[in-house]
C-alpha cells in the first residue's frame, strides 16, 4: 500500500472554513455553535461526529441476532469492526488491521444521505454508486479538508476492493448478514423469496478474501437451502 | 507498552474446547452448530461474534442526537471508535491509534451480561466492578483461549486508565454522551436533576487525556448549566 495510513498524523492544517451542507441536522448545528469558539478543527470534528449520529437511524433488512427488530447501520459498522479483529487469521492474504478496521468503521456513512440499498434490490442497485458518491461529497466534506481526503480514501479504497484489505472487509460486510438472517430462520431472505443462487451470486467476493470464510458462507447456504429458508433454483419452486 | 498488541498474530493454538455457559443465546448456538464442522477457532469465533449481538439491545441513558429514543451499546461503541479516528490530534500524549480503536470496540462487551451502569447512579456504581468481571469471564471465554486472553487484556486496559491509549478512550467515552445530552436540551441530566458539579465530577479524566477537549466539556457544561437543563450547586435550587 503506497498510500499514507489513514491513522498517520496530519501534516499542517488549512484554516480554511468548510462549507456546510444546508441539510446539515440540528443537532450537529447547535452542538458545532456551542464548539464555535474553540477553534476550526475540533468544531468542524464534532459537527461530522454528530451529523454522522442520523446513521444510528438507517435500518437495513437484516434483524439483530434476536430477531426482536431490524438492525442499524451504525450498529453493524459496530459488529463488522469487531469481526474483523476476531477474524483476521482467516484473511489469505496478510493485511493491515488498523486500515480494515478503519474502513469499516467508516464504510457505511454514505447512508447517511443515502439510505441503506438492499443487496437483492436490483433496482435499486443501479442507482446506488451515483447517490452514495454526493452523499460522500457531503458527509466527509464536512470534516476539516485534511482528514476529508482521508477517510474518504479510505471509503473509495473500500468501494474499489482491490487492496487485501479492501478485499477482506468486502468479505466480512458480506459475511455478517447472512449469519444474522441464518439466525432468523432466513429473516429477509424468507421474506422476499431470495434464492440460494442469488446469496452465492452476491456471497461470491469472500472466496476473494478468504476461503475459510467461503466455506463457511456456503455451510450455510446449504443448511438454510434444507430449511427451506432460501428458494431452489427457478425451476424447483414452481 | 510493554505487552503486545492486541491486533499482533496468534501464536500456536491450543485446540481445547472453550467451556461454553449455559446462556448462550440461541442464536449463538445455532450459528456455533451449523459451522460445527469448520473447526475449533472459527466456531468459538463465531459463536463469540453472534453472543456479542447482544450490545444491540443494551440501552443506555443517552438519546441519540436526533432525540427519538434511547441509545443502544454497540452503536455507542461504533461512535466511539469513529471518534478516536476523527479526534486523535486532540489527545495530549501520543497514542497507537489501533490499540485505542480496538479499546473502543470491546470496552462494554461485558455490558451483555452485565447492563449499562449509568454514570449517575450511585448505587450501581458500587455493584459495577463485581457484575462486569463475572460478565467478562463468560463473554471473552467464548473465544479461541489466545483471543479470550487478548481481548480480555485490552479490556483491563481500559478499565485500568494507566495508559495513555486507555486514558484517551475513556475520555472519548465520557464526552460522548455529554454530546448527545447538549444535543437533546439536557436529555437525562434535566430529567433526572443531574447538578453541573457531578457533571464536573465524572468528566474530571478527560483532562487527563486532552486538554482541548476538557475545555470543550467545561465549555458544554456552561452552556447547559445557562440553558437550566443542569442544576446549580445544592445551594442555588432551593
Amino acid at each position: 500500500m503506497d498510500d499514507p495510513s489513514p491513522l498517520a498524523e496530519p501534516g499542517p492544517r488549512s484554516q480554511a472554513a468548510t462549507p456546510v451542507a444546508a441539510s446539515t441536522s440540528g443537532a450537529a448545528q447547535r452542538v458545532a455553535a456551542v464548539a464555535s469558539g474553540l477553534g476550526s478543527p475540533l468544531v468542524d470534528q464534532l459537527r461530522f461526529l454528530v451529523e454522522v449520529d442520523q446513521l444510528k437511524g438507517v435500518l437495513r433488512r437484516s434483524l439483530i441476532a434476536d430477531g426482536s427488530r431490524a438492525e442499524n447501520t451504525a450498529e453493524h459498522s459496530w459488529h463488522l469492526a469487531l469481526s474483523a479483529l476476531v477474524l483476521a487469521e482467516h484473511a489469505d492474504e496478510p493485511v493491515d488491521l488498523t486500515r480494515v478496521v478503519s474502513m469499516l468503521l467508516v464504510h457505511d456513512l454514505v447512508e447517511v444521505d443515502a439510505g441503506d440499498t438492499y443487496v437483492y434490490d436490483t433496482a435499486a442497485q443501479r442507482t446506488k454508486a451515483a447517490r452514495e458518491h454526493a452523499a460522500a461529497e457531503r458527509i466527509f466534506g464536512l470534516l476539516p479538508p485534511d482528514q476529508a481526503v482521508r477517510l474518504r480514501a479510505i471509503w473509495e479504497e473500500f468501494e474499489a476492493r482491490e487492496s487485501a484489505e479492501a478485499r477482506f472487509a468486502y468479505a466480512l460486510d458480506r459475511l455478517q448478514p447472512v449469519l444474522l438472517n441464518f439466525a432468523n430462520d432466513g429473516g429477509p431472505w424468507a421474506e422476499r423469496g431470495v434464492r440460494a443462487a442469488q446469496v452465492r451470486d452476491v456471497m461470491a467476493p469472500v472466496a476473494d478474501a478468504s476461503g475459510a470464510l467461503a466455506d463457511l458462507v456456503e455451510t450455510i447456504i446449504c443448511h438454510a437451502s434444507a430449511a427451506g429458508w432460501l428458494l431452489g433454483s427457478a425451476g424447483d419452486d414452481a
